[in-house]
């Protein structure tokens, strides 16, 4: 029963690694928690049913996702609600803070003291642009991990992202920087389901980076494929935001039902 | 004196234009309130300072820059004094979010609603990297500002923002996106003082675009080039972090005076 455990002597890719092996799941549930889709603009509506989806999920997600734009929308009232809401989820799951900070270093330290040492997360996710003196902060601890964007899911990812260099694409440059940078075993990187072939090129050059793979639901990213190419080597876990938390009349039945019903796909996948 | 009102029927490069010309400064004093450059880890302490360094800097100062890292360091309670922050600034000067934020279009919907309507920021930094669709949602209301990187001041800024396309480093890249998406006269650009000739470069191709300079000062960019080519054509802000807010004996009068201090150079360079 260790895995389960909050163990700091595992690096973060190996406590990782462990906890999908034991629950059989590659499920992270993303928390975005847009009024909009809830259908109720009160705060306390809202919290409610953050709290609700992550009762929901217990037994069947790996990690949690907060999207801090969804919080920070509401300002420190709303960064309260995230305070509660890591200490809610507790050490019995991987918290991934979808923060997508990147700064000069003497910045990027105070990044990391709030999300790892003031909120209390596992891990956050990085933005690369700025180079190896924005991520490095994040990464001198090894049970702490980060998700640095590499080929993202959004339609637009492409203007910039796949400029070619020296006859690649610009996202793999940046897979090399960040596996450079990955001696304490918790460097990994987002990749969409909405880009198959990118994801299968980034895992062919880094056969053991945790992956975390937003895009499949709503964006429209192929479950399968992504699973399969995601764990071909290490682990790549899949993102559901508003395919879960949204879903049906979104009682906590519609909720683990969703979740239920993607986990049981996913074992089925990797069966 | 309508210059100095806030008039929301200009756009954002127009009102700092206005600005700029009114108080003949190109100040932008960049409040990165670190606790260690304070010598004093107590919050309250830290709160006070901020409030004696704009106070110490109306007369001189064209915007603020409040780093985003130093308040949510604190979480919660730190979002609080951010809030405090731009009420407390008022709406004489240019209140520039230094968030560097990027996300994808939904996501970013919310951070333009928590920066621009919840804390009543003008202006935003932005990370390119996800491309427009991450860029467009800070860039519909011609009247509020984007300032998005495009070579920034830091020692691994090279890394992959120098890398060559087509003959051309991949920032030009990235400043050629961004002078695509400037239909609303709102959307600017960081170039580091650390990087004289890619800031005459991006200039060249953009000339009427807003800069924000960082980097002169404790990282040792040449105030006299950024500031000349900054301003050829467009307005180049120059901004000064822990050269103005921990300077000296830490005094209003120190914080004024080294403010002053870095004016008059400016007017004398641009005479």
């Amino acid at each position: 029963m260790f895995l389960v455990n909050y163990n700091y002597m595992l690096s973060f890719n190996s406590r990782l690694n462990g906890l999908v092996k034991q629950k059989r799941s590659w499920l992270c549930v993303g928390l975005d928690m847009n009024p909009e889709a809830l259908g109720d603009n009160d705060l306390s509506g809202l919290k409610d049913h953050s709290f609700k989806v992550i009762d929901a999920t217990r037994d069947l997600a790996v990690a949690y996702k907060p999207n801090f734009a969804f919080f920070e929308r509401w300002g420190a009232v709303g960064f309260a609600w995230l305070e509660e809401i890591v200490s809610y989820i507790g050490k019995e799951h991987i918290t991934i803070a979808d923060a997508k900070r990147g700064d000069i270093g003497n910045t990027a330290d105070q990044y990391a003291k709030s999300i790892f040492d003031h909120f209390g997360f596992d891990s956050v996710t990085l933005n690369p642009y700025m180079g190896s003196d924005s991520i490095l902060p994040f990464l001198n601890r090894k049970e702490k991990g980060a998700f640095i964007l590499c080929r993202t899911s959004n339609r637009s990812a492409k203007e910039l992202q796949d400029k070619m260099v020296d006859d690649e694409p610009f996202y793999l440059h940046v897979a090399r920087l960040i596996g450079g940078l990955n001696k304490n075993d918790n460097a990994g990187m987002v990749v969409g389901a909405t880009a198959p072939e990118e994801l299968q090129r980034i895992r062919d050059i880094a056969p053991q980076s945790p992956l975390l793979i937003p895009g499949v639901g709503a964006q429209g990213g192929d479950l399968s494929h992504s699973l399969r190419v995601g764990n071909q080597s290490g682990i790549g876990l899949i993102n559901v935001s508003r395919g879960i938390s949204f879903v049906g009349d979104m009682s906590e039945k519609s909720i683990h039902s969703a979740a239920a019903n993607y986990v049981e796909q996913m074992r089925e996948i990797l069966r």
